[in-house]
């Protein structure tokens, strides 16, 4: 038997780790509009800014304004990232006034050399300030993470000792954290490493909640977050799109390329279709990925973005969005005998359009197709093998209507049906 | 306790599978070019081209002339795609000649859907004249792959029953299959159902090598190669860059974007990072996977030719390809007392370049490091924190030289050393 938790909890890191390295400034307005979305469809836990200096990382000069735009159900937890007493002066101020976060981060390396080069601090310079932090954080009321960057190796310092780790979960927790991260920072985790790692530390540290937090730089983003599942890691940390990375200030970075965390839409499809529950709809959590693509003005690194999700595994009815994002339609094939013998000839080019349709997707319930731009270019038998292919040509949202073109072809070539097939959304 | 196999039998299908898809043609000395550097890299199984007819896909309407041209050590096995008996003449009479392949690989999809949509032939159709492909190969001498494709499932028929897996396996093994490839033609695959299948399989019939053949479709390549490992899979199947998928030809391609194979270079690093030998070298790997980008005119898929293997895990003495490769070279950072206290004040900034040289890489024995186009630019003391960052500027290849721009800085930011680097490789 194999093993996995039966649901997790993402938090999506996008507004705060994905935009981080970012150049460009993304508009306030936007990241209000990507954090609503992401309550509207079911995330629970959404890192939403950080507390960096503004003058040390623009991206987050509005960081007030942004929590102060979002709208607040009870059930969400909002985090935000603090890295020093100011930050979190600026933030408890912003929670007296009712637009803070539940949950804070606090951060460390595990690798003095990363945190020399990240905060120009030693432990020693870093440590006594940052207790203050989680001390002051957790007399407010709000949960604290405990963030162990470079948990999986440091390219500055190469392989980091468990027992350092273990040092400072133990610190951690006796400051009140409430739960510890174990950061991949610069993607140098591998499955093995991660099993053994999570594996020891909840060993160690029974009944502490840990937070795999993994960067996509090589490749290995979701087979590490497989791993850390296998060893019954609940929360998860991922950005749209893979974005994220070391901030692109004067800090050094680490790495070209794709530096960024592990992408949301690709490791939700991977938890639903593994049959671990969620909470998103796997159609929703790609249409906000292609949200913030738009918003970022590129292609971003998501796979099921392009490739769409599992249609067999995701039924969702056929509807207008299908026709927005243009997915390529897989054909649909089956043999008219399927239609049943007794179908008079004038209605078998409808079912056969309707079959076709419903090979492909649940049609909702009233939906009207419309056959008047189709034309029958021949006759069929009983026994013809039909390959029907559609191909979504725009919609008219505000009517409801969608066009489909369409080709219904026999195993040998000869076209049945062409033309364009009108859908009327109920 | 975590097992893995302890080595594992990489098929690299650039030149088959990862061409297959490509637009452009890609000329036969190119071709031959890369599958010479995968043999002199360490490459043991090569799927080196396929006998599909040229009309139909005309990448390989060069088959002939690639395996004349290939170098062929007694310890490669080269493999073939034989989709029809015409295909198996052409082969025959090249293997007759002393330019064959040892290994073929017979085609079959799980869903009889898939198949007329690939093949144009029902199972019905399609296992006879199989079938005496599979034996006239074996009579000539040949290892017979049986590949069963969308065993994982089929954007056309959705689920694939375990069974009929398990049919198509039996019947191959009677035919005479020497191995049998589990294909997720569409990337249909999860972790979880690569361990039930893998798993289940691999009880029903023991002793049998089963092949792992995924497609990075929706990004988890290398989350079902690591599930394939844990069932003890140890041939694996992947492609340069990630190159591949359907081909471009009048059959339908059912997804844009990503639908190539699991990417090589990504895969071999995720291997050797978890101490399985692939019995390749992780940087020669990624040289030839930049190769591929090159002839391919484009970025491809990989990660790890974006952001370099681990260093500090893969250490490779540095080496005239570093400078060509262009890498980002992460800052050393070190106290000048661990220089020791007794080096004399003109000796320090040779000291220093050598030790944070000797901090990113293993330096060659005999290396000369020319340090005229540096200056030096304040005073140091034992304590003092430096940041030395490196940027490789440029390299004279035939004269075993290659020049870094350096900065040397102190905690404060003050600059220690600035300037031109040269070094001269033994």
């Amino acid at each position: 038997m194999i093993h996995f938790p039966e649901r997790v909890k993402i938090c999506e890191c996008w507004a705060r780790d994905g935009l981080q390295g970012e150049d460009q400034f993304i508009p306030t307005e936007k990241k209000i509009a990507i954090l609503n979305r992401m309550v509207e469809i079911g995330f629970k836990r959404i890192e939403a800014t950080s507390f960096a200096h503004p003058r040390l990382i623009r991206q987050f000069s509005d960081s007030l304004e942004v929590l102060k735009g979002i709208q607040r159900p009870p059930d969400v937890t909002f985090i935000a990232i603090i890295p020093n007493d100011k930050g979190l002066d600026r933030l408890l101020e912003a929670c007296d006034q009712g637009y803070g976060v539940q949950e804070i981060t606090a951060i460390l390396s595990a690798s003095e050399d990363h945190l020399l080069a990240n905060l120009e601090r030693t432990f020693e310079e870093a440590m006594p300030p940052l207790a203050d932090v989680v001390k002051r954080a957790r007399q407010a009321g709000l949960k604290v993470i405990g963030c162990i960057g470079t948990a999986f190796g440091c390219p500055l310092a190469g392989e980091v000792p468990l027992g350092k780790i273990i040092e400072l979960t133990d610190w951690y927790l006796k400051q009140g954290a409430t739960s510890i991260m174990l950061g991949d920072t610069t993607g140098e985790a591998n499955p093995k490493q991660v099993r053994e790692v999570f594996g020891k530390m909840q060993e160690r540290f029974p009944g502490v909640d840990f937070i795999a937090h993994f960067h996509d730089t090589r490749g290995m983003g979701l087979a590490n977050t497989l791993a850390a599942l296998q060893e019954g890691i609940v929360y998860h940390d991922s950005s749209f799109g893979g974005m994220g990375g070391q901030p692109a200030t004067r800090r050094p970075k680490y790495h070209k390329g794709f530096a960024g965390n592990t992408c949301t839409e690709d490791m939700v499809v991977m938890m639903e279709e593994m049959g671990i529950e969620t909470g998103l709809q796997i159609q929703e959590v790609i249409e906000t990925a292609l949200m913030a693509e738009e918003i970022c003005g590129r292609e971003l690194l998501g796979h099921v973005t392009r490739s769409g999700p599992i249609r067999h595994r995701s039924p969702q009815p056929l509807s207008p969005q299908d026709f927005r994002l243009g997915w390529e339609v897989p054909p649909a094939l089956f043999s008219v005998e399927n239609l049943g013998a007794r179908t008079p000839r004038q209605d078998l080019p409808g079912r056969v359009i309707r079959e076709a349709l419903e090979k492909i997707w649940p049609l909702p319930a009233g939906l009207g197709i419309d056959l008047d731009g189709v034309l029958v270019k021949s006759e069929i038998e009983e026994r013809t093998i039909l390959v029907t292919r559609f191909k979504p040509l725009g919609l008219e949202k505000e009517k409801g209507r969608a066009f489909l073109e369409v080709l219904s072809q026999k195993a040998n070539g000869d076209i049945y049906l062409q033309g364009q097939v009108k859908l009327v959304f109920p």
